[in-house]
């Protein structure tokens, strides 16, 4: 019987969120979610799902020694640790050996370590219809959000023919599609069959194995070998092998190429966290419309001040008088003051960070 | 020969610049000017012009330690500490009475902690020209500055018949007027004969004891009272007869009333950094038209933001993306973000922090 596996990724940037993330304490390690961070929040939601054993993290050396720190109850040889930051194919290259290595037949569920899902019984429901899907050991399971609006901040999954066998609406994914621009976006909400990507996927090892091969050949090589380096203990075969994957998504090299991939409506509410105004989804107003996620003693005052985001951590009050639709960042060494509208944008910022040298607060 | 006092009043409460001023580091103490405080910088413009020894600095017991620790070459006993913070007119009696103690024919000096005055050469002109009027015997001398606009902010002082035997134009003052409404200061603009009161004065010790007896006897017996304590050197006593000082300011208590008032229009640049706008008369703005105040390792970012207004205190720096006219303050346990218009009536924001509790950012 095949053993069910999850691998959390959690080797994202720190932009979106910055002063608050950096490059050691990305999004995942924010307390985002009643003072715990989205990472926590992700693990304790795969409880009763996977055994514990069979939980693994993925992250790069940059992060890994925080990871540890945040997560003590996560065995270190559940950590994989990528060489370097890549993208997300190589990645899930070296989850696909490691786990491999353990059980050439598991059932994988890949998932992002920093998006809010709510509730809990549907993110189970939905995952245990991927589970079924792939059980055929060829079919590579995706799930999609129903839209609630025009997004361009998200990727989109084009549903074909519906499929049989499984509990929750599913059909055969025909297009993956980037960030569309908002003229697209609304054609894909008008049309109907286009739903979010979530960026969840499950597969059999063997299925996502034989999809490298015929999508990505360099990618299944990398993986082949990779796997073989576990099993003989030779670590820094394994860094070699991974290294001759190529940097790109998984998306992109095998999900939009790939021949099996089908798509389940998830009846789950779905948010990626993607950027301050983002925690309007998941954290409450205070009485005046203010989001405020404040912790390690952190505290706000707000006086004739409506629909502000405050971000305070650390002994400090964030007091705002008179603002509206502002983003406010309180931490240690750095205070952010932007709009609402700007903080899609904080790339743009994080860059004149840069540009300005100061390396120090990134 | 009457000798030449000056006594910077330097008790004044911090409203106006919260969270960075507080109720024991008011306005004064702050770095406002080239990093330097308001208080070190009015002790700086009175050199040359009294004797070192001759320099009071009158404050409160709150305040006074750090006032210590700010102003090390001040002796000791050239602070005058006001038993309880009250207004201008116990704080005027206290400072008489222990200037007569040294010298009772003294000419004082008496002018706020926390103006930032320019150029230097007309302040000491001004200061002059007053000493020379005061020398009757019985002027009590104020000092006027041009409105460039009609201010409501500022009192006004209206002029009469020209005096004689200046260096600089002077006039009998005719009238004290409290802060105006927009309409009444357009008025003033208007008729030409109105000046902004300065809150600084020159007088003799005789003078201002003469006046304070037809205007309001309990200041002169309070006087007289604090006087005589002091010569006895009994402290109690003294803090007894500052009790007995009607709790007024020195205009409403004696100038408003008192018959041989003059005012000398000054040549100067003069600014009593009411607010945290009003340093866009005393710091120069960055290359996009913020203006900076960054000390003890403080620092700012600003990307597509305008006409704002920053003050940073430590090793934080203050990034501002997208933002217009806003006054943001960072300091070690509070940071304020409000809007430049908020700014000038900040005291309801800390009226809200008291009834807060949050007496702990008071």
């Amino acid at each position: 019987m095949s053993s069910l596996h999850a691998v959390i990724m959690a080797g994202g940037s720190g932009t979106r969120f910055w002063p608050a993330s950096r490059s050691a304490r990305p999004k995942q390690f924010l307390p985002l979610v009643n003072g715990k961070p989205l990472i926590e929040a992700t693990l304790d939601r795969l409880r009763g799902l996977c055994a514990d054993d069979n939980v693994w993290v993925a992250t790069n050396k940059k992060q890994a020694k925080a990871l540890t720190r945040l997560l003590p109850n996560l065995p270190r040889d559940r950590l994989i640790i990528e060489p370097e930051p890549r993208d997300t194919a190589p990645c899930v290259a070296l989850a696909t050996a490691t786990i491999a290595a353990v059980d050439p037949t598991a059932t994988m569920i890949v998932l992002p370590a920093d998006h809010a899902i709510e509730p809990l019984d549907a993110f189970h429901s939905m995952l245990r219809a991927g589970v079924e899907l792939a059980s055929d050991q060829k079919t590579l399971v995706t799930f999609g959000i129903r839209p609630t609006y025009p997004a361009t901040g998200y990727g989109y999954l084009q549903c074909g023919s519906a499929l049989a066998g499984t509990k929750l609406p599913a059909f055969v994914a025909t297009k993956f599609c980037e960030k569309p621009n908002l003229e697209t976006a609304k054609q894909f909400v008008a049309q109907g069959n286009f739903l979010w990507n979530s960026g969840i996927f499950v597969w059999r090892v063997e299925a996502i194995r034989r999809a490298m091969a015929a999508t990505e050949p360099a990618l299944a090589t990398s993986t082949t070998a990779m796997l073989a380096a576990i099993q003989k203990q030779e670590r820094a075969a394994c860094t070699r092998a991974f290294l001759q994957a190529p940097p790109r998504s998984i998306d992109y090299a095998v999900m939009e190429k790939a021949d099996t991939v089908a798509v389940i409506e998830a009846p789950i509410r779905w948010d990626d966290v993607g950027s301050f105004p983002a925690l309007a989804a998941i954290a409450a107003p205070d009485g005046e419309g203010n989001i405020v996620v404040a912790n390690h003693g952190g505290s706000h005052l707000a006086l004739r001040s409506r629909g502000n985001i405050v971000y305070v951590d650390g002994a400090r009050t964030v007091a705002l008088f008179g603002v509206s639709d502002l983003v406010v960042v309180a931490v240690d060494d750095a205070v952010l003051v932007c709009t609402k509208d700007q903080a899609h944008d904080l790339k743009a910022l994080v860059e004149h960070v840069r540009a300005a040298g100061r390396t120090d607060l990134l």
